[in-house]
């Protein structure tokens, strides 16, 4: 299911299911487009009408409010329409192949299908089946790729920072179980940053063969040391448990990101977070909410990344 | 309730309820519309902006993402805003009849209803009540009627053969439970079919005073016998049992369509099948997916009759 | 958290959480705009594009459809992108508060939040987090206020009455419990009413400290006495029982509104319910259908009032 062609013979992109082997200057290409539908907070949403006409089905067989509205606003923001298809909710889909449902969509003129789903095979077996035209985006695969969110990672460093090129970036927690982690290692690496350093307990930390080139560090404060930006990833509690971490208190005291504790970093030093934010398990309030946080600026890029790859995916950039 | 007048009094469709005493002219007429918004796959969508304007409620309270978002997709295209309303969701709703719920909604302007059920009788309720310039659509009632799966069903065959007159159509399965088989067999007999064959194991076949002018067959060989479209059924468990049939794979074993069995219909032959399909119970995966199939078709053709039996209830196409 | 300014220095409604302490003038006004957007029953709907490119966002951790789907067809006939949220639905929003998802919605350029949550405290609670270009609407905060509700019930007698001024109106039944019964009060007191009279059960009368001005009855026969408008509200099985009254049957003989009873009233006293009816509970069918009812008024008045609220909030009215 890896040899899935992400591009068109042109080389332009077609789906959108991992990071891992696009070419350095797609993903620029991508991020220039984002900063063009990029607008500062308070500000009016960007819109364009380049995808009217065209259908976007938003298929979630796991819960998300924040990354279905930001691909429903996204789609609605360059024209598109879109039809939400809530999986769990449609007794129906029980007793039919995610294929036979794709299928039907498609037939009802589907240019494109936004999936998530716990099970990572999903979004690729669904793009090996789908007719030539139609575009099929990962909006989280288990804990293999979660494609947009690296993008837009790798946005916001570039927005703040001006570069990737060359800067140190920590990546901090449940690595292993992270799809966020993945994809922002793939967009990082692939767009020259210096070090990348995965920083988890023993039982978090991934299998050897994973995550090749970067550092690994056992220890928070060490890990963060001298770092640009420090990306912090949610905890759940079945994983402290596994990872032989008492709870929430034991974990915070551990590995939660405090304001002393972000002083090992550059003092600048980006702080980061997919969201939703563990409160006082992961990360401090204060640290959420301080200077240095770019949050809110991950989630507001989200939307601009989003835009960016659904016009490119559609065909519709080239064509304005 | 059979008595609700589907016509306004210059001959015009008001309601669709029922396929039942629906006049050929008119019938033709929503076909021939229905091939003014019919695509080719992969082509882009047809639009228009004839009910730009108007607001249409789709209150399904069986779940269904196939014909809920045929439905919603085609009022979008036809340029009408929706409200999609879950009725099992709204806990309100328990508490008022669905009387109260439409007077609501249509004092919200709400122009046209779309109404899936399990009891047959709520869109007749509910045209019943409405006033004069609401209409009533049924997008599936009990096992009684489903009106535009039987338009789409007379439409598929229509494009693929150039007529309906005359041919010789097999309808296979739980034809006793299935509002699919009667809304096809009305549309069906309306348009002039030559033979219209029920072919159903005991338990599954309707009672006798139903489905005039079929012929009945109790095996599949024998049944589809030099067929010019086969209509397979959708199978529910409970019904196998009901049927004395032990399971998924006895009800294959003899009523599955293999390629074999198809080989007894006429050579060019269509399959259909309303979906979602239960593959390798009722159908047979070479079949479905075979050269023989148009069961995308009928997914694809759904919406192009909906975009025309909107336009057609709510009045845009005379005043176009 | 009574605190929240409402209004911005340049006397403008930024936020509406509640009718309480807002200027007859600002009220007036909003009423005119209303006024504007109303259309009869059966015409098409109003239609404007002032708000072209905003984003309002429909959070209800409670289930509602009829005040959900209000606000969602005035947003889009205002012009503006709807995202519905479906509080209860999202597994995520568990581990997250409110303030957090919130924040997440308004970096994705959503410009106006409408919130119903049985906790009165969420809708000021938000609105004194949010950025300053965002407006908070109260869809119904627990039972302390529903303000859209308050406006649509004086519109409505506005509309019939020709004035509020001097009128005479009777608040019947749950009125403790009532989030309905406080906007409404509030609307009636700050436009002029010339008596509002609280009529109740003695479980189910609001505390001695509230409800300012209002004079109390303990019998709806005396309550409704010479009114001009009469205000059912609907009642709770559990708050029958909590009020020492045995059931529905019990409740409709004390407390039901019943032609016979209507007599009481002035000839001409409109009948209203902020819906849904409990028929033969806190009112009869007779009654509720009759003549005198204003009921489906009321609800064709809430698009109206929530598109006038919307234009207003979102600074529409002023720069068109």
């Amino acid at each position: 299911m890896g040899e899935i062609a992400q591009l068109r013979s042109d080389g332009s992109l077609r789906h959108l299911l991992t990071l891992d082997g696009l070419p350095r200057p797609l993903l620029e290409r991508l991020l220039e487009r984002a900063a063009h539908w990029c607008r500062p907070l308070g500000a009016p949403a960007a819109r364009g009408d380049a995808l009217a006409g065209r259908t976007v089905a938003v298929m979630f067989a796991e819960p998300s409010t924040r990354t279905r509205v930001s691909f429903e606003l996204a789609a609605r923001r360059v024209g598109a329409d879109v039809a939400i298809i809530e999986v769990q909710l449609s007794s129906r889909l029980k007793g039919e192949s995610v294929l036979d449902t794709v299928a039907t969509l498609e037939a009802m003129h589907v240019d494109a299908f936004v999936l998530r789903d716990a099970d990572a095979d999903v979004p690729d077996l669904v793009a090996a089946h789908v007719a030539p035209h139609v575009s099929v985006l990962s909006g989280g695969a288990g804990s293999r790729s979660h494609p947009t969110q690296g993008l837009l990672d790798a946005f916001t460093v570039l927005q703040r920072k001006g570069r990737i090129e060359g800067l140190r970036i920590a990546i901090v927690g449940d690595v292993r179980h992270s799809r966020v982690a993945r994809s922002a290692w793939q967009a990082f690496a692939a767009l020259g940053a210096g070090e990348i350093r995965l920083v988890a307990p023993p039982g978090l930390m991934p299998d050897a063969g994973e995550f090749a080139g970067c550092t690994r560090h056992g220890a928070l404060e060490a890990g963060i040391e001298g770092c640009d930006a420090v990306m912090m990833l949610r905890i759940q509690k079945e994983r402290m448990t596994a990872a032989a971490i008492p709870g929430e208190a034991a974990y915070f005291a551990e590995w939660g990101l405090t304001p002393e504790r972000l002083r090992r970093a550059q003092p600048d030093a980006l702080v980061m977070h997919p969201g939703p934010m563990n409160r006082g398990v992961e990360i401090a309030s204060e640290v959420a909410d301080g200077p240095q946080s770019v949050i809110r600026d991950q989630v507001r890029h989200g939307v601009a990344v989003r835009m960016a790859v659904l016009e490119a995916v559609l065909g519709a950039e080239g064509r304005r």
